[in-house]
């Protein structure tokens, strides 16, 4: 189903039922309301002007659209930064960030607290239970724009009582950071700073733990947000979008309490901000996106939702005004988008925004229609879309069951930032990388978080957790399957120290080598791993490894690169493409599943009895469907940004 | 006329007339000196010492020499800023910038300005009538080291008075800017700060109002010190030395203000900072710099003056002190670069500086005495050029009637600074971009103002203007020649708002055609345009165009790219240097004017009835002359760095 | 003889003796301890437990083990800084930097002062004469996070005082600085600033001012330490470990109040940061380190101690955690490192450090043994090293004398620092580029501070030195042999000037040319010097000469660029590698010195009666040794990342 943004505070109030009519005639179901409009709610301090959204929310209930209102906290209005201060965020130069774009608050702030529990409870009580109102969405892009961290005075104190409560005394502290290396004891709670300006790098536990209690701080904000509405508005679901290539909080915690995560899908942009690919291949998708990054969200935030529900909640529907560079679309990117969510398990697709303001930091971001009211070319996507989905039922579909399954978390991308020990280890990339081979090799692919149950999965991918939750432990341990485990897991403990029995730590218990030295590399190096007589490019990381296995690969230097045991596996190096496709490949067939070398611009994903084929390149593709294969769109050649659907 | 740079007080009293001397042996007749003199003016307040200066003048004069003398504002001595610490300008991050180097104040200071005043109408008073002053410069290169924003507490309140002046109510500025859009509304103008420390960026309306009144401040505190000096120096005139590559305040208006407005060329540092040129351009270009980059120039200050009245005061001599990269001149072209600003209407140039100081943070600057006093070897091509002069007389000449005129303001800088929308969108390239190859077609070119009289040019090219002025429209609308738009012209309203009709906006009266979206590129990319079966390279940015018009070029992906109708043109692109060199040339073709292919260095230029041809190259070339031309300097071939003339 | 660094209070008690009989069964006769310990020794003021020390020190004097103990000023622990938050270093912004790292301290804080003399006293009474203690380090690594530039408030009023008495009045002051210039004069010492936040760049000589002020403190602030320590531990040694690719103080004057220097090698780290070296280039050095980078510094810091003493205080052993890019030592590398150390002439290698932390910043750091304490792979190579080490009996030998000597010091870094003139100019590129070429070509080489004896050296190379001081030119008044003078030299006074007399300023007495233009070049330009009919590219730098000379060598535009006037040479250029391979060839031919071509990764060195060939490459090389030559270790090949020793 689609669904889309709008600020109806933007337009004449005589424009609305335009407005309405027109989504509803395009299908659109859902209208996302609300989120950035708090200075038109409440101009003044307890004054209140509900009647728009009052008449707003009639007029898109009466076209028949179902309304996700937003609490409007993302934005804070003037009169009530300088009535309280001491909301404002600060940032690592020990400076209050400025009124005058976004998400300028603390979280941690208790003023900030009391006047948001305020501002919900007041729309809470008034909205709760209106007919147009079907879910709401709490604040907006938790964490957007390097938000999540905050050096304010409040933070520190709260920072200080989160450490007590989480060590008791301050020996435990100090043991279990290891505080003794460079003098950094302390003797009390109450001396213990923020980790910022400091001469070089702050301690990493210190900076761990500082990262946890940010994270903690926007769960427990969010989870304020979401007991005022539940309590106020029964029966209407909870949500809040997150973002793409994003990992400051935790999104697992927050999920818990919500009823349904959703995210925020721009495929350009997120391709433009490099993902460890190199500027031809930047230069070659600038148009059409790099052809797992959206999926590899889906599968990412379905996994992140306990029961697998998501939304896209704003999707790219064309040229936006943040990256560095903003291409339009090719045509078909949009309507191949759309199907490309459906067909990973989104419910809702809803696209950002609804017409394209002329004013604003966005005024740059396309909407379906152009600043002027007219429909954008995109909108006939839709049509055709519209037409395409009347045809397949989606509705009732879920997710055909994927064979692997890779295990990511938020805190590993934590770690690595405090710790990357090689400036190109980022990993986003790497996990990416594994994502990327298993969909060149045509299959659908879990993404979970640790802990998840692993049944019934033939191949578990562990890219690099370097420090492996307890929950990740007992479920591997129940596991029958193959285990493919990448560079640096297990390489830390909770306290962000080297574990006592080196990496990859608990694995040891299946896996038996350790990690004995790590290097990284500089870029233009010379290195190679050999497997099977193929020799690949080494890059980025590479790890020694001590063990009596029998090393299957060997770095040019002679020593083990690519181990098995068993079931496990392991990779003492950071894969390139190539040796990832060939590698899972032959895991793959030892595992009796079948796979096929996808061109670079198709990709497949099966979703109940139907198969999707996407191709997001510029040249028409034979389609890979068996002969005589059942054609709902499409058929034996795909052409260019378009997409083939055939029943099983 | 020649001119020199000259600063007395760094040396002894003795040298004086010797310099005096070698300077009016040399053909020079103007002097700039003092502007940077006031801590040995009055070396503490109310303290003056203007002995050396009476006898600097003397000295001057009693050689022949004519004296602009400099207000001394560019650098507020210690004691005054001890005194008055809120002279100092504000940085970005909120601190306030220290003395120690020069423009260390605010443009916008209350105390400042009265200190200003205070100097001026005491020099003024003394010097008014001194017979070697023959003009004044007021300060020095306003702006420079990014000096025009200032954030300091005066400025947030003087910004609120400008915008209450501007908007009246707070209402009008909420709808002008557009603050509803993410809760940015004010409730009145008190709360409004100024656009910086943002956790995003800050509202481009807000912006580009603060960049105005920023502009607004230099012109207002230009022309309080030109109507000082006006008072009590009267027949003498008034000037400012403006510099390349810099937009950053309204020149045209600072200019209304002046007599004749002056600016400061080093060709060399210029073409190391970029400008669209790739490395290796850059370094073929290193030591002899970017054939049209100080013509650019001419022609821009040109046309920013009223009756087109101007110097370039500051001419680089030899190497300079202040660019990543500092090479030696190529032997010949100081005196090229001077018979270049003649040929394009320079009144007077003038060497900076006179002696190159031993101290300071200009030491490695190079003057025309070396640090030891001895005539560096560029005073050998002077001496050559003056004996060239003397067989020209160019003194009575004016430009040749230029058949083509570039439309360019400041304004369009502030917008694409504020919102570039593509990292590589760099206005000064673009407008370059169309200048260079109107150049290399061997056209004169006038450099115009929005809204200068169009009366008689055949083509009028408006390279990017994303606000247009009523003055241009007014004029375009009285135009009867052939007009050139370029890409997001008429993108923007006042307001920094897309314009209701979009982009080009009003130029639909005589385009019609809108811009229904635009995209940026990444480096690399591979796209291209197509006209008259040629295809050139895209990149940076293209736009999709809505029109009944029949493209005459178009997009790799088959829409519109190259539009015209009737005597109207429009590109929907960013236009490579190949392309415009064979569109331009089209275009002159269809209006019977003659053009050529000019080698990569060779430049020609029309003075009255004398043609100069420049070869910046390190080549010989063939003069493009007539046969049998009469030559006044050079031959049929031009030596590598010289120069050919010849009269019509 | 080896050492090792050893953090008893990293580990259990229970451990100690464990690692004290490792250490000896390892040959590892010297321990470094306690320069980070403060916490751990004073747990709150005044409370002391030495009881931890006390039994470190006697377990390690009982292994045999002889222990260096650190002053722990390092590291002030976080009670102190509470007590005292005077004691923080400010940052270039104005704001104190914060605890939580280490270095935190400003050198200049009275309060520090106090506190510093305060612990060294203890720490000196009570372990002054201890039998386990052969000497002392003086806190660690002076200067690095680049911390010898505070600009704290008190380092305002005590630079104030330090000018007072540099100057003795204000006038001189504006004289020698030549504040004259943008208007910079000063009425009183107690205006003058520090030189940070300026609007454009400070004046040079108000920053190279204020550099020998900070370089003073960091000497004064030594001082004090090795005063106390030398009263109260007579007859230990005093030492302090200076680091590599570092200049930020006076190292001639921080080596004459110690015993002994010692610095700190980190090869790869070193090589990973550029030094003029290309990506290609640092990535194929990227597991050797570039084959002169250690020896450089081994030859530098021999010449900076009065009598030649000299350690390796910290060594790399493995992979470290700091440099952008940490790749693990190729195998042999450390035990080459070890033995090429000891061929320059080093009394003692000790390695950093005995086990990897698995907590801390430096937890990636690795140690002898991993952070399991089991030996790590480097182990075996010490064993193998020790067993060759007996063979030697290195003990007694000095460095043979070496024909060739570059002068440097650390002043010259700070003068370009301040004055680049061009951005790729670095002089550490630089000098090392003239050490390499006589490396290349089999030499030994002393590097000497200006004012060192030269008696006896064949050749003086003067890579760059802007300022040369009287004791330099008193030395090379009575010298005999050839002098190489590099571009640059003798352009500076000592306040920031240039020379009356022009570069090369007092050296004009033997070469007879002056410096009249000088330019810097940007990358991928495309000019050339040609001397004895072969062609070598230009770069960087290059100088126009006026001199009666007849140069010997030319620019591509025919200026004399290689000169020469009997025993004196003048280079006009930085000189790229090739050229100064072929230039000095030809004068140590001309002196009858033999020389070879060594291959891009084998290394000569002369120690006593040993030869001593370093292979640091990937691939078995022809040992360098004459016919029948004497091994003692190796033969006539040489493995790779190996060593063959013969005697004389």
């Amino acid at each position: 189903m689609l669904g889309v943004c709008y600020y109806p505070e933007h337009w004449p109030e005589e424009r609305w039922s335009t407005d309405a009519s027109m989504m509803a005639d395009l299908g659109i179901r859902f209208v996302r309301i609300g989120e950035f409009a708090w200075s038109r709610l409440e101009p003044a301090r307890d004054r209140f002007d509900w009647t728009w959204l009052d008449h707003a929310l009639d007029t898109l209930n009466m076209a028949g659209l179902q309304v996700i209102l937003g609490t409007p906290t993302a934005t804070p209005p003037k009169w009530l930064i300088d009535q309280r201060p001491d909301i404002l965020a600060w940032d690592q130069n020990g400076q209050p960030r400025r009124f005058g774009s976004r998400r300028h608050y603390c979280f941690t702030s208790p003023a900030w607290r009391e006047e948001t529990a305020r501002i919900c409870l007041i729309m809470a009580k008034r909205y709760g239970d209106h007919p147009a109102i079907v879910g709401w969405q709490l604040d907006n892009e938790y964490g957007c724009h390097d938000t999540v961290l905050s050096f304010a005075p409040h933070c520190r104190s709260a920072f200080q009582s989160w450490l007590e409560r989480r060590y008791g005394t301050i020996d435990r502290l100090n043991k279990s950071w290891g505080t003794v290396f460079w003098a950094q004891d302390y003797q009390d709670f109450a001396q213990i700073g923020l980790p910022h300006q400091t001469v070089t790098e702050a301690h990493p536990a210190h900076r761990m733990d500082f990262w946890r209690f940010s994270s903690d701080q926007v769960i427990s904000y969010n989870r304020m947000q979401a007991e005022i509405i539940r309590q106020h508005s029964p029966e209407r679901f909870i949500s809040h979008n997150a973002m793409g290539l994003f990992h400051d909080f935790d999104h697992r915690a927050l999920a818990a309490d919500l009823d349904v995560i959703t995210w925020d899908s721009y495929p350009l942009g997120f391709t433009d901000q490099r993902m460890g690919l190199d500027e031809a291949t930047r230069a070659r998708l600038a148009t059409s996106g790099h052809p797992d990054i959206a999926a590899w969200h889906h599968d990412l935030y379905r996994g992140t939702s306990e029961g697998g529900r998501f939304w896209v909640m704003e999707q790219q529907p064309g040229p936006v005004n943040w990256a560095d560079h903003n291409p339009i679309p090719a045509p078909g990117m949009v309507r191949l988008w759309t199907l490309e969510a459906l067909a990973h398990g989104a419910e809702v697709v809803s696209y950002f925004r609804w017409r394209q303001a002329p004013f604003g930091q966005e005024q740059m971001h396309a909407g379906l229609l152009r600043p002027d009211g007219v429909p954008a070319p995109v909108v006939d996507e839709i049509k055709r879309l519209q037409h395409d989905l009347r045809k397949l039922d989606l509705g009732a579909k879920t997710s055909a069951p994927a064979n692997v399954a890779i295990i990511a978390d938020d805190a590993s991308h934590w770690i690595y930032g405090i710790q990357p020990q090689g400036m190109n280890f980022d990993l986003k990339a790497l996990n990416f990388a594994f994502y990327s081979a298993c969909r060149r090799l045509g299959l659908n692919v879990d993404v979970l978080r640790p802990g998840a149950d692993l049944t019934g999965y033939a191949l578990v991918i562990v890219p690099s957790l370097p420090l492996l939750p307890k929950a990740l432990i007992d479920a591997l341990a129940g596991y029958k399957g193959k285990v493919v485990v990448g560079p640096r897991s297990g390489s830390k403990t909770r306290e962000m120290q080297t574990p006592p029995e080196l990496a990859p730590g608990s694995l040891q218990t299946w896996l038996p080598l350790k990690v004995i030295q790590v290097g990284s590399l500089p870029p233009s190096v010379d290195r190679s791993v050999v497997w099977r007589n193929k020799r690949y490019r080494l890059a980025i990381w590479y790890e020694h490894i001590e063990s009596d296995l029998e090393p299957e690969g060997h770095f040019d230097d002679g020593s083990g690169a690519v181990f098995h045991t068993g079931h496990w596996h392991y990779l003492a190096f950071w894969p390139d493409e190539t040796f990832l496709l060939d590698y899972l490949e032959s895991i793959f067939e030892e595992l009796d599943i079948e796979t096929m070398r996808l061109a670079d611009s198709l990709r497949l994903r099966r979703l109940g009895d139907l198969n999707f084929a996407f191709n997001s390149g510029p040249e028409a593709l034979k389609t890979p469907a068996p002969d005589g294969a059942n054609f709902l769109l499409g058929g034996d050649e795909i052409e260019p940004r378009d997409v083939a659907i055939w029943r099983n």
